[in-house]
């Protein structure tokens, strides 16, 4: 499907703020950016960089008072996920090099501590998507939907105990869960059409049978119509807004719309 | 100032041919893209991905009969052009890393064999800006504009002897010139406002007294309001369409524009 | 001075382990390997590659029953570490690309976490070089030095609480706590010359000035003759060996000699 | 076979001359190095860097009089090359991205005029690796080998015309006439064992079926025994020694010899 996506974010600050921002899609073998735009009010001046994952990042100092950031993008998406159940286990030794970083413990996905936890998920899964679709289906079925219960401290391990949280700790969860079994597995964040409510999402993808899959514990069916913004090992790395200093979100506005096809040159 | 670009590329061909294309301008240290548009008729599959000196680029199989592209962007660039004439000269040994590789000869930069010729030309110029602005002031001078004098295969030392060609002929004999006498060139392509006629541009950057400065031996006088598509050794690196097999470019259109600044969220 | 770094691992398995070591050291700016040696017995095959931070990775499956590792080199490396009071803090917004990943929190780093303990401690410091110092001396001070209270799981938070750990955590806990005031840290594990009991050690590194700088919160003075084998954000990404599997490290021998100066080709 | 390589060269200069070397081998999925050693004399710094191309490079500044590097490795390496008659022509929109760059022309490689010569080679070849072994063939049996009749400008397009040259020559050809044909072809630098007269060697890889395949246009046979020092486009990107002034190379010495397996810890 092809969607047009938004997003708008405003800040107050009382002094000029460092920030990152990664909310500029790129065009990549899943996706493909048809249309964007990205602006800045006061237009400011802003520097583009790739981080080491490859994610488009800007660099920008926010002006004192207020500050908004808008883009959107027309980015054509699969309208389905790629299921596999017969998808392998691929053994570490195996794996490409540029996977094994996501086998690693990070900052919010402390998967050195949840090995017991993951066993005990996937105890009568076969090894591989069915691991991975395991640890899925547990979180959707067993970690509370909430707002309110986690923050940006929050990780796997808090959440495990918890049993609640938001997109971010469900898919930090998943992540986790993965790599404690040696299945290399990544953080995304995007836009989903349909989700409700509408805001920023998160997921996750396994590496498994030479590829990487998309999973989102959040949903009880696959789903597509998905528009990455930004991969890594977790929301330390693609953080959509990382702020060096204090400075308040006071607004914040995110759609996903469907665009009629028979838009020409 | 705020700047509306445009290329159009209209291919026919009988057969399917792989076609890479450096259509996207990125965001950068030097410009800012508010905007961007790219639009493929008939609307086929494309894969991007970012080459060895960090251009995207665009893969995609041509359907068979006619095909356009139509890349559109509004981006901020600067006004004019930073001229140092005190920008030294910095010895081999003390440039960063990366700069090394623009130091080397490269398929239309035959720098090994025009060490002569820069010396000549260079012979009361200070070391540094003032060589390269000899350099591109020489060729300015003394080699003719004009069209259908060279082709794809023509390089530096061909237009040395010819004393004729184009906007890419011209920045490919200054940047030999310069990797002579061990200045680090890199070969540039974009937009250039107001260029007569109005055409997709070549030009070249020298790399000095710490940083790389932009220089255009097509022109008398520096000039501003550029947009960079991509950068390279040479043309080979940055063809801006690269296609593997017989097709036909029935058509071209190129645009640049100023954009009215009172453009609002 | 020249020195002769050497370490020998074995492992005892009952089965295949893949196994990721980081124990070549590379030259760069700051040291350069004449010799160097890596040897495996049994002689098993082994792959080279290079992680996102630079580091040579060398993976392998260990066979069934011993297993031994033996890497030597013969480094020349300064003698003394940089000190400057004077090097400044540099702001985020004019910090290197490449420098960003280190403000970022990392699985044994949560610097998101500790800002209030860092500004505690480096109240009365001038913004800086100080702030670092007195961050590293303020461990060096506070935190005991005693082996078997931490663990491969224990993180700058929990040393934080348990006041107690070795050199990985006096390092990561000082990482930390830079990162939490806006100062890229980075975690680096080598050798160094008399350290006792002889070991892999680990310390990190700030980024001030324009420069990175070497501390070592374990030491009471600054001391040079280190050999480095990687750097990242934490011991996570630079575990000197990650093991994916059960496997026992039955023993561990490192050293650390001066080389006599009149070797000759 | 375990070979031990080793190349001593002695420069002798009047001035501090840049020098960037590629004598160090590197391990990787080909070949693993076992023990190495890189000595100066006199014993002046170097920093290494690595080239875009994965290449350990190695820069210094020599000084005044003479000068001398000599390296060594003991390396492990296959005894005999993969030989596939029916690895398959991979279709341009099929290769990987980073292959891309080596169907490009370069300064040694000017495959945009090799075109017609390359067809009339492999008229009677199936596509694939036929083609690229038939190109082979043809450059062995067609081209002189011998020395004095080519230098460091000398091109493919200039060795297709004189039909002398040395193994720097050949492959050149070899690589030119695979990229006119669409292949990737890839210029590479090292050993061979048994290479008479012995001397560094340069041969040529072709990107076929899903991987690169080992060729050398010197050899009426394939062989193995080979010890890559640096890949890349062609002899620009892959200088052993790229010199920034005048310098003599007074001598040079290279050896290549077996290693007795029963070497232990």
């Amino acid at each position: 499907m092809k969607l047009a996506v938004s997003c708008q974010l405003t800040y107050e600050t009382t002094q000029n703020t460092p920030l990152v921002l990664m909310l500029r899609p790129r065009s990549g073998a899943g996706q493909w950016v048809t249309k964007e735009e990205y602006l800045l009010d006061p237009n400011i001046p802003v520097v583009e960089y790739t981080d080491l994952y490859g994610n488009l990042c800007q660099r920008l100092l926010t002006p004192e008072g207020n500050f908004t950031v808008k883009t959107s993008a027309i980015v054509e998406a699969p309208d389905t996920i790629d299921v596999d159940f017969n998808a392998n286990f691929v053994p570490v030794q195996e794996l490409p090099d540029d996977s094994l970083i996501y086998l690693l413990p990070s900052r919010y996905c402390e998967s050195d501590k949840l090995g017991n936890m993951a066993s005990t998920i996937v105890q009568e899964a076969t090894t591989g998507y069915e691991q991975v679709e395991a640890i899925r289906k547990w979180i959707n079925e067993n970690i509370d939907y909430q707002y309110g219960h986690s923050n940006a401290s929050t990780s796997a391990q808090d959440t495990a105990q918890s049993q609640v949280g938001v997109c971010r700790d469900f898919s930090h969860l998943a992540v986790a869960l993965c790599r404690s079994l040696n299945i290399p597995a990544r953080f995304v964040v995007g836009y989903l059409y349909e989700l409700k409510p509408m805001d920023l999402h998160a997921w996750f993808e396994a590496y498994l049978g030479g590829r990487w899959y998309t999973f989102d514990a959040t949903q009880t069916q696959p789903r597509g119509n998905r528009v990455v913004l930004a991969y890594g090992r977790d929301a330390a790395d693609v953080a959509l807004a990382t702020q060096f200093g204090e400075m308040e979100l006071t607004s914040m506005f995110v759609s996903v719309e469907p665009v009629q096809e028979n838009e020409t040159l």
